[in-house]
């Protein structure tokens, strides 16, 4: 197969859930990462981090409780930066190993990455997502008076926080991606969906309290790249209807039409399956010859050989 | 003046303590970098981190005492590599902004950059360098055990642990940072001195337990890129002799054989102006007609101009 350019979007659930369980789970996924890029393709890596900004939220917000007077509660935007920090460290380490331990000498770098959202995203009127960590009633009361926060309670666990999770609309840092994949750089880039900022009057950005999908920055970075293909990272092998139902079906093959109506028959669960669905299908609708792909990451190599998971695209390939 | 190369080694002081004081420093910060791309050269910024990872150590420190059947005690490595995602963002934005102001479209990027030293430098035989929270004699006793930390009491306050303070050998990512350098970006790179690495067996990068001297890391990276000028910022206009005593005395400029002499009797204190002069007499005499400049941040661009600050170069500038 000719050589392409791949964006991967991987999930931050496989990424652990501290840092012994990320210093092993990154070296497995180099090891599925190298075996694309070993077989000649140009690989761009986005990644989610759930477990991982929800650690260090959880660590900022014990250290306001001790020190009040001198550290404010970290906004989420800039434990996302540091998450970007902690994730890239070893993902890009693992990466530039497996790499080398194949012979294959390539730069490996991560890229700080800011992705602009809309203030008028309707997601923004209904805060669904929960982050960091569990409140008291009193605590929760707090937080919405003075910061503003929106909290929902947790049956039993105590409140949390709850932000929006709107589109990612642009990449900020999207020029210097390009400068580094067209100089054959492996580039980890929107980490956690990126740094959530709003535009603001003039050129201020300010970062936005949100949760941006990773499948979607994904998605938004494999268009303003000009990928191939997008290839999204999943739990299954391939996609179901009818999943864990006696009747459930695997497909290996999905046009935007034939997801459009699964979608519409309630067929892939919210926040899980829907969108990853969703975002193939923009992708593969974005421009002629695009794919997505949706399969388990050890079987990512296999997949975009076209021997495994699920391929979005058109009919006609267009 | 003709277009130069410059590296700037930013304080990590000047950065402030906590998220309002670092949202200020680093418009300031920027306004007189903005003032050197402006007047046409590339520029490179390393920045140190002392404040910034102190923060995020305390706060990973809480976690694991809240948390210690999930959280391990966070590797001071990873630590930085978190530093350099909170201090990046927010000094890329403020860089950003105060460019496009002036009307200048340049990409702004930060690179997750890893330093590798040595585990034979002699730092590592007297480790100096106190970081992170104090712990209760108990508390120390255990971390020395259960993780090798060497720690020292500081008069009344508790104990701390110390690290070793290396010199960097070489910077992991220094293709990446030339590739955008090379590219027109600005570039945020070897934040809080980089990321410190030992090079194992084979490829294998491991983090180190050391916090590596921002000048030196920025003398390092201008080195590697051939830089024509670096600038190590401090809280003086000028480097002086007799600091501090009725005789004392600012120095214009400064050739190597002088700041060893002046090093020699003593002149400049350790852990302060001695490792900045160190470092731009390092680079004065790394390649012909390379100079380094000591002085305030908001006189860099005066000073590259030769209009003040401490000069650090060759006698006959070769």
């Amino acid at each position: 197969m000719d050589k392409q350019r791949i964006v991967i979007a991987l999930g931050g659930n496989a990424l652990g859930e501290n840092l012994p369980e990320q210093m092993a789970a990154v070296k497995k996924t180099a090891r599925a990462i190298a075996d694309l890029i070993e077989a000649g393709h140009e690989v761009v890596i986005a990644h989610g981090n759930g477990p991982q900004v929800g650690m260090i939220q959880k660590a900022m917000t014990q250290l306001t409780r001790a020190e009040p007077e001198k550290y404010i509660p970290c906004p989420l935007s800039v434990c996302v930066a540091m998450s970007q920090g902690y994730i890239g460290y070893d993902l890009q380490n693992a990466l530039r190993e497996e790499l080398l331990d194949r012979g294959i000498n390539k730069g490996v770098a991560t890229v700080l990455t800011q992705v602009e959202v809309d203030p008028s995203d309707p997601a923004f009127a209904h805060p669904t997502k929960p982050i960091g960590a569990f409140m008291t009633r009193e605590e929760a009361d707090r937080m919405v008076a003075e910061r503003g926060y929106d909290v929902v309670e947790d049956a039993g666990r105590g409140w949390r926080r709850v932000v929006a999770s709107p589109r990612p609309r642009d990449i900020v840092e999207i020029d210097t991606i390009r400068a580094l994949v067209d100089t054959d750089h492996v580039v980890v880039a929107c980490g956690g969906g990126g740094i959530p900022v709003f535009r603001t009057a003039g050129h201020h950005l300010k970062g936005a309290a949100a949760v941006i999908d990773k499948d979607f920055a994904a998605c938004l970075l494999a268009r303003q790249l000009s990928a191939d293909a997008l290839i999204i990272l999943t739990a299954v092998e391939k996609v179901a209807i009818h999943f864990g139902k006696s009747d459930q079906q695997w497909l290996d093959s999905l046009t935007p039409d034939e997801a459009r109506q699964y979608m519409a028959a309630g067929e892939f669960a919210p926040g899980s399956m829907l969108p990853k669905v969703e975002a193939a299908v923009e992708f593969a609708e974005s421009a002629p010859g695009r794919r997505a792909l949706i399969t388990l990451l050890e079987k990512a190599a296999d997949g975009i050989a076209g021997r495994t998971g699920t391929v979005v695209r058109t009919p006609d390939g267009r």
